[in-house]
């Protein structure tokens, strides 16, 4: 059995996100059907994270094992032919036996997009958070700056799945305003639970003026998901970058 | 009964073009259903111009006559609370009373995106005209300049509606590449149904070697549908700007 990577992009709008308990209807659940038509057996497929009902990938590293002879170069267009239009695979690669899409990751890039104007745009619903107030993008770089470094970030995560540590180092937050958008990216070696969505949520709180950048050190300090910024909506949430160790290379990733 | 002048972006996608004589959800019957909710009396309206099924707009013009006494930086905030996420209306104007949304008009712009790539995008499903195959932008924008000036334009239209002429105007129609998508931009001072999609279509033709831009002269004298391009699909269509002879001024517009 050959062990294959493939490289996703998905709206995660009619999704439960990635895999869940339940029966819902998962990116997981769509994909491992499309993929058992295509190789004609039975797989089990491993994605690089667990992603939230409505957060969407323009990057998502899977892989799984097969013993069909489909050829990577036509592996994509094979699988496209049985998933729905929401989820397209855009590459696929044979790599290493011990390569695992959580297990040798390197690093993750997630990008927080905000509608910042008057009114909605119709083209950016499920797409972009919606937000008609004032924020300022200054104010916004120096909360970001504050997250920045090894951190315990307890008080960014919404309890639930066990982690064995809390500890997670930030390597960039950036903010940028691009027209009517501002754009979050952040960069680290694993994200908690709702860690990217609390990290934005306070972020804005000290834009509004709820809380001063310089009180941020002193709440993650302090573990405690009260003191910090509201959890922002799931549907502005995009995975834009992976880094692996092994088995696939950032030429084959930044498809 | 004071005329207003609203600027709307939809989504064309659930809707069956602007307005139909069959009794289809449009997005015509959808807004005179908000405007009558927020003004609460009945209301003709009049729209720029008929969109086909699927056709988008990021600038679209309607105008009503209300005795409503709501102010024109409140009316939008008033009907989007009663509008679905999809069509937005983004500004209101009082108008003086010669003003008509198609009748003022003095010229619009139609933007066509193609997707040019191997593999399909999940955000521009519906949004873009997915084409996996090579196009020589430099052969696009020969096949496109054919197009300037005045012309009949019968052969590059699907027939229907009656119209008194087919002759129109082109003023540009310009071709432009960025990353994966082909954005073309067409301006004139009306447009034949169907008369973008097919253009960009013959377009599309010329650069797959299907004709010669140099023939395109010829095919349009010819008026027969039959030799030009196909009507590519409404999906890649926006409708991106207009122009009046007054009314509203182009700061306005370009909300």
């Amino acid at each position: 059995m050959k062990n294959t990577a493939i490289l996703l992009r998905f709206d995660g709008t009619a999704y439960h996100g990635w895999q869940t308990q339940m029966r819902d209807v998962t990116v997981c659940s769509t994909l491992k059907q499309a993929i058992e038509k295509t190789v004609g057996h039975a797989v089990s497929l491993t994605g690089c994270g667990r992603t939230d009902a409505g957060v969407h990938a323009r990057r998502y590293v899977a892989n799984f094992r097969t013993d069909s002879t489909i050829t990577m170069e036509r592996l994509p267009f094979a699988l496209n032919a049985h998933l729905p239009g929401d989820i397209v695979v855009r590459a696929a690669a044979a790599v290493g036996e011990r390569f695992h899409a959580v297990g040798s990751l390197e690093k993750k890039e997630y990008t927080y997009r905000i509608y910042n104007d008057r009114h909605r745009d119709p083209f950016e619903r499920s797409r972009a958070y919606f937000y008609p107030y004032a924020l300022d993008v200054d104010v916004m770089r120096a909360a970001a700056r504050m997250f920045l470094g090894k951190h315990d970030f307890a008080a960014v995560r919404t309890q639930g799945s066990s982690v064995k540590s809390t500890i997670r180092t930030v390597f960039y937050f950036d903010v940028e305003k691009k027209d009517k958008f501002i754009e979050l990216r952040v960069c680290a070696d694993g994200f908690l639970y709702n860690m990217v969505r609390a990290m934005v949520g306070t972020v804005m709180y000290a834009s509004r003026g709820k809380l001063s950048p310089d009180e941020i050190p002193a709440l993650l300090e302090s573990r405690n998901r009260g003191l910090t910024g509201p959890t922002v909506p799931a549907c502005g949430l995009y995975m834009t970058g992976l880094w692996y160790r092994e088995g696939v290379d950032a030429q084959w990733l930044s498809q």
